[in-house]
Parts: C-alpha cells; structure tokens; sequence
C-alpha cells in the first residue's frame, strides 16, 4: 500500500512549529509496511489544500491529514475533503454529546475566581468538531475535543488526525493502527536494541559487519540524546517467522554491547528500566540537583507508579541551598567551587542522609551560555551516586546549548544510576 | 515572492530523521517576506524528484532544494535538477580544489585509530561533489564538502543546500541569504501577543472582529499547551510603516486581553515573564512539586539567569517527604487527601516558610494514568501560592494523558506565580 502524507496548518509553513507528526507518522508507515513517498505540507487554504488532496488521489492508497480539524474558522480539512468526495459534513450525536460532557466536566470542577473564563462556555465554533462527512468512521480523541476519522471512498482510505502531537499519537496509536493493519499483506515486526553509554559512531562501527550484511532483517541505528537505538525490523509471512529471523540478530548485539544495552523494548525508556531495576532490588532513590534544576526528577516521575520508588528531590540551585538541606560543607563549595567532584559527592551524600533512601543521585554543572571560565567550561557537569556505602562520581563535559547540556546531564544521571545499582545489587 | 520547499531523501520519508530544515528555511521565508506554500518531501528517486520539481515550477519563484548532494549514488538532487533545465553538468575546478585541501586538512589532523575509514581517503564518488550544473553560482560549504548552488533559469530561481542543518544553516545565512534580499519587495515585520489563562476558542472569539477584518496586517493564533499565541504581521515599504500598522492592532489586543498577556516579545517565554516579573519586584522563588516532580522547576531553570530569582525547590513525591520538608500537617493528609486545597495551601506555605523566599508555589495532582477516584479523578490538580502574607490555591481539571497534564499543570502553576505577584506588587 501506498501513502501520502499531508500536513495542514500555516503555522507549520511560517516555521512556528516543527513538523514531528510526519516524522512520527513515517515511523510508523515503516513499521506497517506501507510504502510513503510523498510528505506535503500546505496552509490553512482551501483551493492549495483541495489541490493537495486531489493529486494525492492519484498516486496513493492511503492519505493521512494531520491538522486543521479544531474548533477556529482556519480550520478547513473536514470541509475541505467533504468538497473534494461531493460528500456533505452531517452532525455527528456522539461527538457532540463528547464535547458536551468534556466541557460540563472542565466547567463543574473549576469554580473557583481565578478560572480560566475561556474554559467554562462552550463557544459556537466548538460544535464544528462534532460535524464529521458523511460516512466515515469516527474515532473518539482521548485528549482533547476534535475526533479522527476513517473516509473509505473509491478504494482511498483517508486518515484525518489532529494536529497536537499529544492527540495525534495516541489516536493513531489506538484507533488507526488497528484498522489499518488489515491492509498490511507481509507481517512487519520489529525490535528495538536501546543503548546508554557509547556515543553514535562508536556504537555503530561496533556492528558495521552486521549493519553492511542486512538484508531482512534491517539494522537501523539512529541517536537521541545521550542514546543510541538500532531498530531490527523483518518482515514475514508470519509474526512467528520474522521473530525467528529478529532473534539471532538481537542476540549477537546483546553480546557486543552488553550491559550497555538498558533494554530491547520499544516501549521502555530508560527512565523506566531505571526504576524497574530499583524496584526488582526493593530500593528507594532521592535526588539533588543543581544544573538540571529539577528535570532528572521530572524524568523520572515520567514513569507512571515511580512513587513505589522514588520518594524526594532537592533543587538545590542555590549554594545556600546546597548547604541547608544537602549538608555539602562550605569550605568545599569555597574551596573546589559549586562545579566540582568533590561538590557532587558531598550532595549525593546528604542527599542520602537526609533523605534516608538507598539510592541518591546529584548533578551539578554549568549549562551555560554564561558562567563558564577556561577551567570549567560550559558543558562541565560532574555526577554522583551514593549507594550500598559507596559513592560514585562521573566528569563529563558536554557541548552544545543550554538545553541540549541539560538534557544529555539527565540521560547520564539516570545511566549511572542504572550502571551503579547494577554494579552494587546485581540484574 | 513565492517559495517552495523540496526536502529530499528516504531517511526523511522513513522517519529516520525530523526535517528541522524545513522548519528553519520556512522561518527564514517568512523574515525574507517570502509566501512560502508547499512544503514537499520526496525520497532520493530521480522521477519522483523530477516531478516534484516539474510542479513547483508551476506554482512557485523561488524553488530551495535539501538534501541529495552528498557524494554517494543515493544523491541525485544536482542530477535531477540538470535534467530537467536541460543543461549539463560541468567540473567545477574551485570546488575541486577545496575537496583536496579538505581531506588533505583531515588526513594530517586525524592519526588515532577511531578515525572513521572514508574520511582518510578521497574516494571516487567525493569529485562528483565538484561537479555543478552550467551556469550555476557555486556557493561554499565551509562545514563539509558539498557546496551549494543558485540557478537562475528562466526566470525562476533554484537554492541547493545541503541536507545536513549544521552545513545548511551557516551556508544559507552566509550565502544565500544576501542573495535572496534583493528579492524583497516589501518589509516584513511581526510581533507576538502571548496569552496565558484562556483557552484557544475563548481567545479567538473575543477577537473575531478583528481577524475577520483583517487584511494587514494579518492576525494568525495559535495554541500551545495552556497558552495562546497572536502573531501581527505587517508588510510595507519601510520598517516604520510596518511598525505603524502594528501598532494599533498591538494596543486593541491588550486592551481586550489585559493581563492575560504575559507578554508581546517573540522570543520571551512564560517562564522568563515569570522570572522578569519577579526580578523586577526584587522576589525570590521557591517551589514544592509532586505529581510534576521537578517539571516547574525544571522549567524555571530554563531561564539562563534564573538563579537571581530561583533560589531552591522541593520535590515531596511521597506523603512523608510532604511533612518532612514542607510540614504538612499529617492530620491534613489524613483527612484531605494529599491532593487537596488544604494540601496545596500547607505545601506553598510550607515551602515559603522553610525556604524564607518572597514567593512560593506548590503543585499537587493526580497526574495519571492511574490512581484517580471518582471524587478525585485523573486530571486533578490544585495549585498553591503563597506571597504578601496570602495563599491563593485554585483548582484544575486537566484533560490528556500524564505528559499533557503534567505539562499543562507547570503551565497554571507559572501563571498563577505570575498573577498573584501582579496582583500582590504590581506590574
């Protein structure tokens, strides 16, 4: 099967906002094994937008529209579709009874003065989301009030998604992969390989004989900060086949990399395999921060039932604050300075002592843009972890801005909690 | 002007990659005062490439190409392009020139055995990179070996950069860029409203008039979690014109807005509103988070400079650590709940106390996907702030799965910080 993708919105064509749903999409297309060629992006305009649709009919299967299905006049995709089928828009109940309840909801739990006003009347152009074309498949939005829908229409399938990643992706994920995967004719599967701990070009050299050799399945490396992933995909006549064609090949790069890998699945992100492995040894983690200012904690609280592990945080942003509730001695930030191994060892310490946990973990760096000297440089970020009677401390230096040295503090904050509770307790 | 966008490769079209690059060009387009309309993607295939730019000349003046001038067979943008001017391809002797003396520069400075293979040796396929089409102006590449390219071919004009953004980027604003002003016809300027505290619909609704009336400049909304954003673009003859056209619209939204608007800078976010705001009262911060377990401080944190303002943050996951740290009283966990108004009210005057800082915010919630009553569902959240000797705790239910809630949770609780100073000390 053949698919094309257009994006709709005009705030994707002034550069507001990057494009992640087609990227997302494309992933996923892959992974069903659906050939896309085309990605198109156009505005909020019905004639380009109606122009779109009608050449993607020409040369594709299934069209996926993301965006343009909210509640304001700029939002043209149903109706724009509706046109081109000769289909009208008709209301739909259950829609409409959804948003309904979605706004009785937001509207009997928020009394108080400082209400948002936008929040409690439901204004007319909300009632637009509950008009779908006839005939198609509605496909309730968990996270928000603008439904998908499915449009079978003279052998074309059409997908209409809305545009906000955090609905787009779980109603693909729930109601759209379902259906489409009875048009699938060679069963995809695919297994994710998660590292932590080797950069990029290290990791692949490690299996370029492996990565030259593929065929089916295919190796697909690919970074994120601080990890690197490689996809094994196969495809089959069967799931037991490609499973059977997957496993030696996931099994040879657990032998290279070993324990570097923090998991072979999909869904588990290192934060979580983190906390599994706390829970699997019964123990309990406390934070300290300073650079990272409270994301490492965030990330972990990421995780859905973190609270079995992870009891408290301290951002100690301050010096002061670092001495009042961490403990670390004020000669030491004096002497060796707020960025320093011995800093980060005195936090992860206290952190522990204060906190009573099993497992405390504490970062301090310089994220910059200022606050760097030739001696200790933006990107300068040391680690501790505190754990079994011992203390840990990494150096690392990091490039790149603000952000990007915080987040990779983060990733290298979780690994060495994984790498020392592995190192202490055992799998 | 009218701009169109070609992003070419398979690695796109696979999800291997995000395309950033077209985000970047469309900011770029709309600074130029370019209209930029299609945004396409297509795979490293030469008719498909060949029709997508076969239409674009249909439709567009300036056509700007990505991707596809690297040196292996895969890159087939420069070919294609040749193709379809009818013109030939020719060596290009400067650019010959600076491949040698780059791999040569390579070569002398890279003698450790991790030196990936391919750089240490000026491979075949490198001098296709020196080839360009008749009558191209070659522009440099001085972060890799593939220039970029202007063609000027009856009266449309074609813009080849290179795929990757650390190449593109510099090659486009050193060398594209100063070609491209003399397109420019007319000044571009726009300005942001950044509304927090109403919805998106509320938001429009109030300001119908004006968007329908619109004409320039134009009004152009758009959401982002918890926030509305108003871009004001004008075009005219100078850059006082332009302003002078803004201005008034500028003015009209404020005073239908008020202090819904944090801000009318592009480049300030809420969070830095917030930090100003307080930096300009002389306030400290502190913060005491549960369900968003360091996300408000860890946006906070964002600010460079923040620590002026931002001194110290609790992340009291457990019940325990609420009492430990923030003194909750236990009995008030007992009968309430730890998400309650009671809870929120001790936490943020907890907090304020034991920290000694001017402003103190609190958040705790029911973030999900699990753990919610019928009494307390999912989405619940309540939100604290202690300053000037009041507590103001107001009460939310938020829609969406962990992420969106805990996100938008730091969004209220930013706002909250920002209209009881206001409230409490002014502008």
């Amino acid at each position: 099967m053949t698919v094309e993708l257009i994006s709709v919105g005009t705030e994707l064509l002034l550069g507001n906002i990057v494009n992640t749903n087609a990227n997302y999409l494309s992933v996923q297309c892959a992974k069903l094994g659906f050939s896309l060629y085309h990605q198109v992006t156009v505005g909020d305009n019905e004639s380009r937008l109606s122009d779109a649709i009608k050449t993607a009919i020409t040369r594709a299967d299934i069209i996926i529209l993301t965006g343009g299905l909210g509640p304001t006049t700029d939002d043209i995709t149903k109706e724009t579709l509706a046109k081109v089928l000769g289909r009208e828009l008709v209301m739909d109940e259950h829609t409409g009874e959804r948003i309904l309840a979605y706004f009785k909801k937001i509207y009997s739990q928020n009394t108080n003065k400082y209400l948002p006003e936008g929040l409690a009347v439901i204004t007319e152009n909300n009632w637009k989301q509950a008009l779908k074309i006839k005939g198609s498949i509605v496909i309730d939005n968990d996270n928000g009030t603008a439904p998908g829908y499915i449009i079978e229409d003279n052998n074309k399938i059409f997908i209409l998604l809305p545009g906000p990643p955090s609905e787009m992706i779980p109603m693909f994920e729930n109601g759209m992969i379902p259906y489409l995967k009875k048009f699938q004719d060679k069963v995809f599967l695919s297994r994710m390989v998660k590292i932590c701990g080797i950069g990029e070009s290290k990791a692949e050299t490690m299996i370029m004989d492996l990565i030259k050799a593929q065929n089916n399945p295919t190796i697909a490396p690919y970074a994120k900060n601080g990890e690197v992933h490689f996809r094994v995909t196969a495809s089959a006549d069967s799931e037991a086949e490609a499973l059977a064609l997957i496993e030696p090949v996931i099994n040879e790069l657990k032998s290279r990399f070993g324990n570097y890998i923090y998991t072979t699945s999909e869904d588990v992100t290192l934060e979580q395999a983190v906390i599994e492995l706390l829970r699997r040894h019964g123990l309990t983690l406390s934070t300290a921060e300073s650079c990272t200012g409270g994301l490492l904690s965030g990330r972990i609280v990421n995780v859905s039932g973190a609270s079995d592990v992870f009891m408290e945080g301290f951002i100690t942003y301050s010096n002061n604050a670092k001495v009042k509730y961490l403990k670390v001695n004020p000669d030491t930030l004096e002497k060796f300075g707020a960025v320093s191994e011995q800093t980060a060892r005195e936090m992860a310490e206290g952190c522990a002592k204060v906190s009573g946990c099993d497992v405390s973990v504490a970062v301090t760096g310089i994220a910059g843009p200022t606050g760097g000297t030739p001696e200790k440089p933006v990107g300068l970020v040391y680690i501790g972890c505190f754990t079994g009677g011992r203390t840990f401390v990494i150096k690392r230096q990091f490039k790149g801005n603000r952000e990007k040295i915080r987040d990779l503090s983060v990733v290298a904050a979780l690994d060495l909690v994984r790498r020392c509770v592995l190192e202490t307790y055992g799998l």
